[in-house]
C-alpha cells in the first residue's frame, strides 16, 4: 500500500474546535456532528485540497480552513445518502451510521448542520482575506456540491436505483458518478489551486485531473463493494446488488469495470506528469494518487 | 387585516430563475424545491428584509437576492421540519407537504439543495460586489439559520417535545422559539440593515426589534395552531397538542400567551417610533408590522 501522506494535527483541531463553538458540544445535533465528522475517514477530499496547494512554491495559510468547510460538506453528504429514506446504511466509516447511532431526525439536523457550518467557516476566512481567492475558492466549493453537482449527483443515483437495469447504460453510471462523486474531489483540486494562486492552465489540468481521479475513486469504490468484506471496508459490503444500485460493475462487469479503472488512472498520471515539466512540486500529489490507486477500503 | 405590501414581481421572476438554472427543473429534486419555494408562502421574511432596507434613502440593488436566499434557506428549513422523522405534517402552505408530494428522500435532498443554492446565489452577488457589506450580510444569515440559532431551535424543539410538561419551562420555550424563529427574522431586518448601510445605533435597534418581532410571531403561530381551520391556515391546525410539543399556549395557557404577544409587539412598537424619530422612512416596515399583527394565518 502507498504511504498516507500526513495532514497535519491542526487539520483535526480544526475540525473538532469548529465542531464546538461556545460549548455546543453538549446538544444532540452536535454530538451527532461531532460524532460523524470526528470518528474517522481517510480525509481524502482535504488532503487533495492541501496536496495541490503544495504544487505552488508556499501553500497559502487559508488551505485548511477549506479543507475542514470541504471534509464537513462531504461528511453531511454521507450523513443524509445513509439515511433510511435514501441508501439505508447502517455502517459509516467503521462504526454504526449517524441516524443509527442519533436518530433519524437528529442525523438529518446533523447533516444540516455541517453544511451550514461549512459555510459559517468560509465565510469567516473570507471577511479576514477580502482581497484574492477565498470567496471564489468558497463559490467553487458550493457549486460543485450543489442542485448542479452532488446532489443531483444522489438525485440520479436514486433514479437509477428505481429504474429496471436494462434501461441503464454506462453513460447513465458515468453521468451520475461525475456529478455525485468527481465534482467535489474536482472542487477539491481546484480550491487548492486558486488558493495557491497557480495559473489557469494549471487549474485546467487540474480541473481535468479531478473528474478522471473522482471516477476512478468511484469505479475502485464499486468494485471493493464487491469483493471487499466490512472489515476492512468500514461499510456494509455487497449493498450495491441488493439495492438495485446501478454501478460500473453491476452494469459493465467486474472485468471492464477494471479495465475503466485502468484507463481513468492513466489519465490523472498523465496529468501529474504534465504538472512536474511545468516544475510545479508534485511530490505530495503523487503520493496521494499513488495512495488512491493502492488502497484496497 | 392590515394590507400587505407588495414585494415586486421582480423577487418571484428572481425565485424562479433560481430554481431552474440551465433547464435543471425537469428532475425530481429540482422539481420538489419549485414546487416547496414557489408554490405560496407569505414570504414574510425577505420583505422584512426589504423592509429594513427601505428605512434608507435609497435601497440597494442587491437586496432582492439576498431576500431570495433568507426565503430558500427559510423553505428548506419547513421541508426538513415536515419529515416523518421530525414534525410529520402532511400539509404547507395550503398543499401537501414536500415528502407527501414527491418521498422523503427527494424532499431530504430538495431541502439541501435549497441551502446550498441559496448560498451560490449569495456568493454571486458577492463576487460581484467585492465592496460593501454583502459578505458581511451573507454571513449574519448563515450564522442565524446554523447551529448556534435556526438548527439548534429545532434541536430543542425535538427535546422538549420528548420532555414530561411538568419539567419544561417557560423559559426553554422561550429561548427555542428565540432560536427557531426570532434568529431569522432578526437576520431579515440585520442584513436589511446592512445592506442600506445603516449605522450602528440603528442596527442594534433592528436586531432587538427582530428578536421581539420573532417571539411575537411564535406566539401568534401557536395561537392561531390552537383556534384555527386547516382552511385559514394551510396547514394541520391543533397539531401541537397530540404531538406533545411544548408551545406558549400548552404551557403558559391561550390568556397568559396572548399578554406575551402584546408584550412583545409593544416592544416592537416602540423601537419602530425609535426608527421614526431618527428621520428615517419607516412607512414600508410600520405597515409589515401592522400585517402581521392582525394576521390571522
Amino acid at each position: 500500500m502507498g504511504s498516507w501522506p500526513g495532514l497535519s494535527r491542526d487539520f483535526e483541531q480544526l475540525l473538532e474546535a469548529e465542531l464546538n463553538p461556545g460549548k455546543m458540544a453538549g446538544y444532540p445535533v452536535w454530538e451527532a456532528a461531532r460524532y460523524s465528522l470526528l470518528g474517522g475517514g481517510k480525509r481524502v477530499r482535504p488532503r487533495l485540497l492541501v496536496a495541490a496547494c503544495e504544487l505552488a512554491a508556499s501553500p497559502p495559510r487559508a488551505a485548511l480552513p477549506f479543507a475542514a468547510a470541504l471534509e464537513m460538506i462531504h461528511t453531511y453528504s454521507l450523513i443524509h445518502d445513509d439515511l433510511p429514506a435514501m441508501d439505508d446504511d447502517d455502517f459509516r466509516r467503521g462504526q454504526a451510521s449517524c441516524h443509527k447511532a442519533f436518530g433519524e431526525a437528529t442525523a438529518i439536523l446533523a447533516g444540516d448542520l455541517l453544511l451550514n457550518r461549512a459555510c459559517e467557516l468560509m465565510i469567516r476566512v473570507c471577511l479576514e482575506n477580502p482581497e484574492g481567492p477565498c470567496l471564489k475558492a468558497m463559490g467553487i466549493l458550493m457549486e460543485a456540491s450543489g442542485g448542479v453537482g452532488m446532489i443531483l449527483g444522489q438525485d440520479r443515483d436514486l433514479a437509477l436505483e428505481r429504474s429496471p437495469e436494462k434501461e441503464v447504460e454506462l453513460a447513465d453510471v458515468l453521468w451520475m458518478a461525475e456529478l455525485k462523486t468527481s465534482r467535489l474531489i474536482r472542487a477539491a483540486l481546484l480550491m487548492g489551486g486558486w488558493l495557491a494562486d497557480l495559473d489557469q492552465e494549471v487549474l485546467d489540468l487540474l480541473g481535468t485531473m479531478g473528474t478522471s481521479l473522482g471516477l476512478a475513486f468511484q469505479i475502485k469504490d464499486d468494485i471493493l463493494d464487491c469483493v471487499s468484506s466490512r472489515d476492512t471496508l468500514g461499510k456494509t459490503p455487497l449493498k450495491d446488488q441488493g439495492a438495485g444500485k446501478k454501478t460500473f460493475v453491476t452494469l459493465a462487469g467486474l472485468e471492464s469495470a477494471r479495465t475503466l479503472l485502468d484507463e481513468k488512472e492513466n489519465q490523472v498520471l498523465r496529468i501529474l506528469d504534465q504538472l512536474e515539466a511545468k516544475g510545479l512540486k508534485t511530490g505530495p500529489l503523487a503520493g496521494l494518487v499513488a495512495y488512491l490507486t493502492e488502497r484496497n477500503y
